[in-house]
């Protein structure tokens, strides 16, 4: 049925009754004014919100409800993972035209709460309002980080191992098949989907590499390898040697990318959307992190590259030279 | 310059300058993934989020930048009211067409700046995205309440007062005036105007409510009295008795709702967005609370009816007859 049709009051009491399964035992307060929680007193509060809007960050109906809205919790989640915070409360707010099926509002929680449920984290609260067109999806999330552990983009300096949580490129090859006529095998293309709609939060490893105490700084990589580490060199007024051949290369990145004439590695440095985390650890400390963190995950943490002293990103690439690189990265606007 | 053309890094430069002087000195990790912030240990944390849409919740020329950001952020800071929190954080998303010009945006933070200083809210983050057509606004506010004074809609019982903190029916009025041809004195055309784009959240009356202890329920006036008194007798689980006389109305609401063949109470009981306080209060304390009130705030507190046990809303008319009315308010869908 139409929202439009089935109307405001209705829907929204759907919707309740599919989240109260989240429900927080330090919540009060759903369908009041605003909702109530309680915090650690030891702990950082820690809130970030992303806003997703058809026809920029996604594409309906080449993304499904469900997708949609594990996608766009995952967003949100990486960003708290970035800070090394445990994540704890989500508020979503929907705009969507009135001749939106109510299906596609139930599937959008649903997929939700695929990530809600094994993270343990509360849909607390949000709002639902008419669309004049596109559908628009904005989450705040909230979450807790003990004070001393939370992983600023600014604490990077000269020496320190960059690295990440996984291979990159995946996500940039699933959006170019979304939006070219790509000729690739269907497990290559499953893999890229996957990775461009079903992103995993590393929100384990996250509070995992915060507790360690040796991780100096983070980020997500939403925006591209190269548009985010210059992040972390601004805020930690530093500079980077990466190493090309080191970046990790997701083979979907590499079988997409010779069908399009593009390098995986251009996928991995300007694509995007691989919501890895990208650290920087002490360089006396990250053996032993990267052995226990392989021996805990099952995953390597990979290093690319060093933090250096001075102002500039450079990469050393094949021919070994230390080359000033040029980055794109998504530009929002 | 437009937003396309200055670029995603340059205006938010321009932002966090322009929002430096909101910054709390217990927050941290502006310009990061995620704001962190401190909660006091004995409050709830009170968290809400309201969006609106250009072409549904607000007109393009009709208000201007800087009452959109007044506006939205009014809107948010309105429901923490209703839960008598302290505001202390907001989050602001912004979805603009890249045609959008800069000064727009600036303009928008300057208007929130109005009421964001006055009430030490810090704008702690956010974020910016490109729109294919409407410009949207999500903002999320966090507050706190000590734990035992949260105003919830559900403590209202039989025997209550039910009163509001302010006239009704401006805002609707204004709306008349933005979207109908009327002819009216221009002194009734500024308070309406200002009534409906510059609404004053009452936070300072609903902290004080929420202090005295005596206050059982209470909700913001946002979809209009009936629609929103609902919602306290839904949660409570009781009725209502209103007296159609001690409604107070807004002169402009009158002057306006006259020219348009409208009484001035149609458009107090179903026309939305006065963000004045209603709330329920224990009869025997009211006479006092009442006086206080209007001793502290130069305005009286307006007792307009009372809770009933029956589990129906009733108003009684000039003619003394207890009716049972049908309410519209503000349909979202």
């Amino acid at each position: 049925m139409k929202i439009g049709k089935i109307g405001e009051r209705a829907l929204i009491n759907e919707i309740a009754a599919l989240v109260a399964k989240t429900a927080d035992k330090q919540s009060l307060g759903i369908g009041d004014d605003a909702a109530l929680t309680k915090v650690s007193t030891d702990c950082w509060l820690v809130t970030s919100k992303d806003m997703l809007v058809q026809g920029v960050h996604f594409l309906l109906p080449e993304i499904t409800a469900q997708d949609l809205g594990y996608k766009a919790l995952a967003v949100n989640l990486s960003d708290l993972a970035a800070m090394g915070a445990k994540p704890r409360h989500a508020y979503v707010a929907l705009a969507l035209p009135p001749e939106t099926e109510t299906e596609f509002v139930l599937s959008f929680y649903q997929g939700m709460l695929e990530l809600a449920e094994p993270f343990s984290v509360s849909i607390s609260g949000g709002d639902l309002v008419a669309s004049p067109g596109p559908v628009i999806v904005s989450i705040t999330v909230q979450g807790e980080v003990p004070s001393k552990q939370a992983l600023l983009r600014s604490g990077a300096s000269a020496g320190d191992i960059i690295c990440t949580t996984g291979p990159l490129g995946a996500s940039a090859a699933g959006l170019l098949l979304l939006t070219h006529k790509i000729d690739c095998p269907p497990a290559v293309r499953a893999a890229a989907l996957q990775a461009h709609h079903r992103p995993e939060p590393r929100i384990k490893e996250a509070i995992w590499l915060a507790e360690s105490g040796v991780v100096t700084s983070a980020i997500d990589l939403s925006d591209g390898l190269l548009k985010d580490i210059r992040e972390i060199l601004e805020h930690s007024r530093c500079g980077a040697l990466l190493e090309a051949e080191k970046i990790p290369l997701h083979p979907a990145a590499a079988e997409v990318g010779a069908a399009m004439g593009k390098p995986a590695l251009e996928l991995a440095l300007n694509g995007g959307e691989d919501y890895e985390l990208l650290c920087t650890v002490r360089a006396a400390d990250f053996l032993e992190l990267a052995k226990a963190y392989e021996a805990r995950f099952s995953q390597p943490l990979y290093a690319l590259g060093r933090i250096s002293a001075e102002s500039e990103l450079k990469m050393i690439t094949k021919e070994g030279k230390g080359e000033k690189i040029e980055f794109t990265g998504f530009q929002h606007f």
